[in-house]
């Protein structure tokens, strides 16, 4: 039984991108002396959740936010699932998750697919869209432990991105994210564990720390669901470390006690990546 | 705004098929009484829910059970989903649901298209494949009220089936089913929830009432979901008649809110019904 010892850092976004790199930096070292090998940090962990901050706060790759995120895990000697930061793109701005391996490289590199354009009636507004071009990539990465699957946010509403990633064989889903207090307490934890369910494999969400004063406000309580849909770990409002010993055979037995995957009708249907 | 009173008949169901079937009759047209226009029953409301009883209660369509349902439906003017029982087809034996107008006349017939087999260890095991032949049909009906989508139990596990349901235009998902006492805790309520967020449309799930005394022990609790996910009406353990007015618009209104279905990535996934 190999086990991984998981880190989800719900950190605290401030306004300034240099402190929140470094408070960035912090975290995962203190994740890393506690033993964890892979940690995760929050979608947008570089700047408050609002179109304006991201294009002041933009990358592109190889620049200083992706060599930071490259050395802690290097120096570290952990993977690093980057939580995402605005990415300079060409003439094109993403919303970016970069994947480092404990020796500083990156592993991966997930381009938010499904933005986020949501108008609830005297709730929660919001269009990603006027900033963000949509990436056209399913993210899966290797790692000693098992084949991990990663996407961000919104992307995670999805049945058929989470089903392509399990299609490719992913043992968990690691997902960046910040739902907001609109659909934070009704869908969230009701979305990370289902998506548990329907694909047999361990979900991770990791948002950003609640701040009232922000003008999007991140309903925060980072999670991890097993294969079985039950919630292992979850942060509140605050900063939390949540430290979790993951045993992806869990997933085989699950799988085997309760065949979903094998019994799919894949005469009658079919879940396809399109050719490009 | 055209609302529709949905009727779930969590029937208690016992050893003879006779009265099980008289039963039903009874809760149809109680429900019809006090106003129900579309009326559900659980799956396997004729016999209890074991290999044996499947084999020995298998009746033809167009058989008494079936003629039962359509004068039901006719008598009390009112839309039937029959639940199930176990149809003889041929050499075949199928966990079908019979649907039928308020004329009495067959609206659609689905065959359950995965078979349940199940074997937790220590806890709930069921091959129902033993017994039953799957169907290969994706099944909705037009009523007056909008288009609605019929599986039976397992067949829901399958985010496939549930979005092809929804490209073909339905409104809501009506499931007699049978989850059990290791299954229906952790995943009953999760899934109609999340189905119905998914595909932004109301779910129903209307299951035997409880009966320790049986072999396989039904985890009851029928319930019907909002496209918001919502818990709109929800049974315990016993005999109940839950009435709701549905209303469709809505559907609309969360689809608009929340634009999932529109925002699918269909350039890069695509769901398909495969061709016979």
């Amino acid at each position: 039984m190999l086990l991984m010892k998981l880190a989800l850092l719900q950190m605290a976004v401030g306004e300034q991108k240099q402190e929140n790199l470094h408070h960035a930096w912090n975290m995962v070292k203190d994740a890393a002396q506690q033993g964890a090998q892979l940690a995760v940090l929050p979608e947008m962990f570089l700047c408050p959740y609002e179109n304006e901050s991201f294009v002041r706060s933009a990358e592109e790759a190889g620049g200083t936010a992706w060599q930071t995120l490259s050395r802690t895990a290097a120096e570290n000697h952990i993977w690093l699932v980057g939580g995402s930061f605005p990415e300079k793109g060409g003439e094109h701005l993403y919303n970016t998750c970069f994947v480092f391996d404990p020796r500083g490289r990156q592993a991966a590199r997930h381009r938010k697919m499904h933005l986020f354009d949501i108008d609830v009636e005297g709730r929660q507004s919001f269009r990603e869209s006027d900033t963000f071009s949509a990436g056209n990539d399913v993210t899966v990465f290797d790692t000693e432990f098992g084949r991990i699957g990663v996407c961000i946010c919104f992307d995670l509403r999805f049945p058929e991105l989470a089903g392509l990633m399990t299609q490719r064989g992913a043992q968990m889903l690691v997902v960046p994210a910040a739902f907001n207090m609109t659909t934070g307490p009704v869908h969230w934890e009701l979305l990370f564990r289902q998506r548990a369910v329907d694909n047999q494999l361990f979900t991770a969400g990791v948002a950003p720390a609640r701040d009232e004063a922000a003008s999007y406000v991140s309903y925060a309580n980072s999670i991890l669901c097993s294969p079985w849909g039950t919630v292992l770990a979850r942060a509140g409002s605050d900063e939390a470390c949540l430290l979790y010993d993951v045993d992806f055979s869990q997933n085989d037995a699950v799988r085997h006690q309760l065949p979903l995957l094998s019994a799919k009708r894949t005469d009658i249907y079919e879940l396809c990546e399109k050719c490009k």
